[in-house]
């Protein structure tokens, strides 16, 4: 059962950023091979550093390469149907939430499971939901959205909490991976939404933007 | 024999890429440590990722460092030398294709030796054959020639699948080296030469380009 | 003593690192998780990458948590305090050159200890005390400090070689470790204070920025 749920969690989550992949590339008009790479770096990217930061290796898609053939079926599909949304950029940010809500539970379960520290396994929850993206956007040549004016960090950090606290809590692990899922996508649905932010660093003097040298 | 003939293309395949990473070094006006740093990243940074990913731990110019000294002797003598060819970004672009070509197959089969299933070694061939050259554009400042308009990932993806398919198929390892490698290149070179592009994705609508907010 | 003195030069320098990542996202504006992010991947991300390629896995900070708590609260605190310095940009640079002086040593020691050949080590000690500040600066969106004009690189080739240098030369690693640290951040020190160059390379023709196509 367990085993069910976070096996679904992490396939939602790596053909939501595979999207997400694909619908980069169709904004920098890409050829079809453009779509599978930035694709498929995106669905695979933050499941790839966590497991190298842990390492688990060879990472998850060299023992089981299924996760790359998805990914690269479903960035050669959205070649030919990427026109179909009215908005891809805003398809884009939902698809990208939906994963990196997923990926915040998924990855603080695979931390815990390897015996990290609590603390630890919602960091690795928090890179695991963020890195896939910010590659997606380097590349891109983007500004990473992990870095924009909504709330992005801070939902992916409550999620990969809620998750750890839970299971630390000795709630079982189901109830922990949904209500982390939960937690981590209605903050960042809420967010784009309504467009909530934190409050951001202002500086205090004027000058700030002058101390560099041109 | 097949030692050999893998060491061989290695070998050049680093040379190449180092020349590439010292040439953009030239293109920004570094300094001569900035022409080891950008040469021997892009020389040995795609070989570096595949053996992280595999799991071959310490990476390949740790255990074997003639591949880093050869990396640093590359780039200090570009530093004294990059003023000699008439253009250096056509250099730097073939220089590019011939790495790409070489680590297209090299990458491939070290994913194959580890044990990796076909498509698994096909995608270890693409990612050993571009990330060097990502790497150095990002840190160059450039966008990736990965990701241009020429043909550049669909000509590494042709060179591993023949090396994969030779190989699976029970030819000679060195046939499928050699052969994968001629495809790759050819596919590459002659897109440079007669800008050879796959076409691109082209939005249906006239407002694409205006769903993101400012 | 030798624990000791190795101990408190990493403490020192992951708290510097991670102070200029928080200092990046006070020059974007970020908000408090923004700054924790920006701060946590500074301080930790080059001995992450050094201990990947050396295969020492799981990373460090997996192991000993205390140092990703450590990171955090110092981007936090930051977050309140980064107004209080006249100029926030000159106090990263001073700090990011603490840091790397420190992570040079570190990293070639690291090396050596896990039985690296000397020329390795020294790379490795480059590779931990810039890779964190790269990372920052791309995901801040600004030209990496490292291929800045003043020399950086440099610096931390000159302090890992004296450290490899007289460890391997039988001397006391405290004396190498704090040999090599007055070196590199002697010599950083030094070109940002008189804005000390190496010769950059300059094109021999004039037409050298013309040749790559439009």
């Amino acid at each position: 059962m367990l085993e069910t749920v976070t096996a679904i969690l992490d396939w939602v989550g790596i053909a939501a950023f595979a999207a997400t992949g694909a619908l980069m590339a169709s904004r920098k008009q890409m050829d079809i091979f453009g779509f599978i790479l930035l694709g498929t770096v995106t669905g695979i990217g933050g499941g790839t550093l966590r497991d190298t930061l842990l390492g688990t290796l060879p990472v998850f898609w060299i023992t089981d390469p299924a996760y790359l053939v998805a990914c690269v079926v479903i960035s050669a599909t959205l070649f030919f149907l990427a026109h179909i949304p009215q908005s891809r950029y805003t398809l884009l940010l939902w698809a990208d939430a939906l994963g990196m809500a997923l990926f915040a539970v998924i990855g603080a379960e695979k931390a815990l499971l390897s015996g990290t520290a609590p603390v630890v396994a919602i960091a690795m929850g928090v890179i695991t939901a963020t890195f896939g993206g910010i590659v997606r956007d380097i590349l891109g040549g983007e500004s990473p959205i992990v870095l924009s004016r909504e709330i992005y960090v801070t939902a992916a950090l409550a999620g990969a909490s809620v998750f750890v606290v839970f299971s630390v809590s000795g709630l079982p692990r189901e109830v922990g991976l949904v209500g982390g899922f939960v937690v981590a996508a209605a903050i960042r649905f809420a967010a784009l939404r309504w467009k909530w932010s934190l409050p951001r660093y202002r500086a205090r003097s004027e000058d700030w933007r002058g101390d560099r040298e041109p």
